[in-house]
């Protein structure tokens, strides 16, 4: 007998996904090309390899549908996972909505959001091909606190290049990350010829995740292979990794005892969106199932909504490969909203192939209306805690499964 | 079986306790006195109901074992009950110790700390008693932040006079109390006769936690009993709420298949500590099991292990009743530790009593190995994403139960 009060609906640490799920074995849409920056031909898996490890190249191009996790990545995924999913009973209340809302609150992660889970395999990945050092880049602190975090248990050194409008605006984030033992830079920084161009034109410049990506790519491809490069976003491998978000909602939605008629999630670069809405896609597809998903983005970074499909650059410097994305174009300086992280001019290739295709649904929000948001949210269910190092915006990638009630049921 | 690698022990919503348990029954020191600080007679209901609602002042002097969880509060603990006990494996292995050690993590409620496990039923009884305001005070903030949290709940307006030195030190922990509809006031503060006669001395005074008890109690007893007042710690019923921590661990503690050797708490007025700690000391006392209980306190403010045991105002301005604790004097001027809320002259009666009939140990240490130990910590177990409004002191209140192994047992 369902408990029919019931708030939070929990899995057991045995509950952990064993396997990684991946879009592109059951996707209508054919994984598209990616492009070498420099050659204009495809990109051979030895270009690649100057930035990432073997293991994670083959995770961005296999057609398999289910990835093993390895039990050292499991073990590490016990620290915060299985995560809570917590049906949103005060704000319906509020709302007044005959909606059943849930959220899938990855927040309960050390790092405060979705990011470790793919910075934890990541980091393991690089470990065992032999890797001593990785850079990376951050926006708001997210993804550059969970590849610290990710790379400190395996003992890797990391350097963070951070987006100086965040470098500036939260210092906590660095001093966690610092904490952690990590490396943080300004973005630009005098230590790369990209950041030295964009110092140049301005010395005070507020940086971009494109500028930061691109410092970061820059010094593990001329580190003669001693440090690579790990993304929080955009890559196949990286959408893989999160997938684990999305098999575990679906577990406790049947724990619950319903299913969600949407799956909606904030999307920057489209990981956690991606992570919660794969395996609710593959039983979609599976034709057992009736389901919307709905990705949501900002109109200061309207990528799905207002770019076009088409191949471009991950950065500005010309040294990340070309990818298949709707991109507002790698030369876009997007205003600088609070949340950091969703400042990136595409969209993962993967994701804009569904979306392409008719299976995904984008909307566009101001800043505004969602900070309300957040605050209505917060004080009906009471979730703030990080508010000081998560932005009320960042409240959105709580992610939220919207189960309408069927009312001649209910 | 049980799982030999199993790491976190997660009970159901249906395993959050039904009552508070009552330490006043079973412990060998019969409660002390409480004195009216003008009368220096004994208080009198009457004069508690200034301040508090009735069945708060039933709570504070019953000598019942169990006190019932009213549903309403139960429904409102679940937003974050039961919490999680995690076994920290990677820092044993890293202390190299044959200690099992498992922290029972109140850092997952919503505020951030185990303070809303008081400050829910607080808001509740005040709230069925009529009450539409209520003040109190905050050091670091964690109690003014569960408190605000409450109110909003209940639709209870509330004033929050939050130590200066706190106040301009962490102006995130304000901002979340402010959207939470929470009025601050730095504390002294002009609003009050107390806080004026501070800033007289000192334009600006740097506060302390005796000064803004005093001023919220203040503005309590002059309202005409339009607003009531509401304390973190110290009092009795605060650390009856508190008693779903270390119910909860029992639980789980069997769930591990283990028992605790010794469990540890910091303390600063003494309910958390005695949150988790009571439960296990009624087991203690049937004569069934063998435990060390050990409170930790700062040097800074040593009540326990420097403190004289005797009956001292709970203020300065000889407003709050007369309690019988360890003190340093209600004129001590704790050092300015990051760790506000531990700043308190005295500790919990019920504590001061156990602690005087040597039932529990303590120990104080100084803040900077307090430091040390939870940079260890966060970098073994990656707990970190609140260091930025937790102070690191503050993660030893993510209180140890240290599990000693049986050698020969093993």
């Amino acid at each position: 007998m369902k408990d029919q009060e019931q708030t939070r609906f929990q899995l057991h640490e045995s509950d952990i996904p064993r396997f990684w799920y991946n879009m592109n074995a059951d996707s209508p849409v054919a994984p598209t090309p990616v492009f070498n920056p420099v050659t204009k031909e495809l990109i051979t898996k030895d270009a690649l390899a100057t930035l990432f490890p073997l293991a994670l190249i083959e995770q961005e191009t296999t057609m398999e549908r289910y990835v093993p996790i390895p039990e050292e990545v499991r073990e590490i995924y016990k620290l915060y996972r299985p995560t809570s999913l917590i049906r949103a009973r005060r704000l319906e209340k509020e709302l007044d909505t005959p909606a059943h809302i849930y959220f899938k609150f990855e927040g309960e992660s050390p790092a405060g959001s979705h990011k470790l889970n793919s910075a934890i395999p990541q980091a393991f990945f690089n470990k065992i091909s032999g890797t001593h050092a990785m850079t990376t880049e951050t926006g708001a602190g997210q993804w550059g606190t969970a590849l610290a975090m990710a790379c400190k248990m395996f003992d890797i050194d990391v350097e963070v290049y951070m987006v100086n409008a965040s470098y500036l605006a939260k210092p906590y984030r660095r001093i966690i990350m610092e904490s952690y033992g990590a490396q943080i830079y300004p973005s630009p920084s005098p230590s790369t010829k990209i950041g030295r161009s964009y110092l140049e034109q301005r010395s005070d410049h507020p940086g971009s995740l494109v500028i930061a990506i691109s410092e970061a790519v820059e010094v593990a491809a001329e580190s003669g292979g001693k440090k690579k490069y790990g993304l929080g976003s955009v890559l196949n491998h990286v959408m893989l990794h999160q997938t684990v978000i999305g098999e575990e909602a679906l577990k406790q939605m049947d724990l619950a005892g319903e299913y969600p008629d949407v799956v909606i999630g904030c999307v920057g670069g489209g990981s956690n969106f991606s992570g919660l809405a794969f395996p609710f896609l593959r039983e979609k597809l599976k034709g057992e199932r009736q389901t919307r998903f709905l990705a949501v983005e900002p109109t200061a970074t309207p990528s799905l909504t207002r770019g076009t499909y088409g191949f471009d650059y991950g950065d500005t410097a010309g040294i990340v490969p070309i990818l298949k994305m709707y991109t507002l174009g790698s030369d876009f300086i997007p205003d600088p909203i609070h949340a950091g992280g969703l400042r990136y001019h595409g969209m993962a290739p993967i994701l804009s192939g569904l979306y392409n295709a008719g299976l995904i649904e984008a909307v566009a929000v101001e800043q505004r209306p969602v900070f309300d948001a957040a605050i209505q949210f917060m004080r009906a269910e009471v979730f703030c805690q990080r508010l000081n190092q998560h932005t009320p915006s960042e409240l959105l990638s709580m992610k939220l499964l919207t189960q309408k009630k069927k009312v001649k049921n209910a």
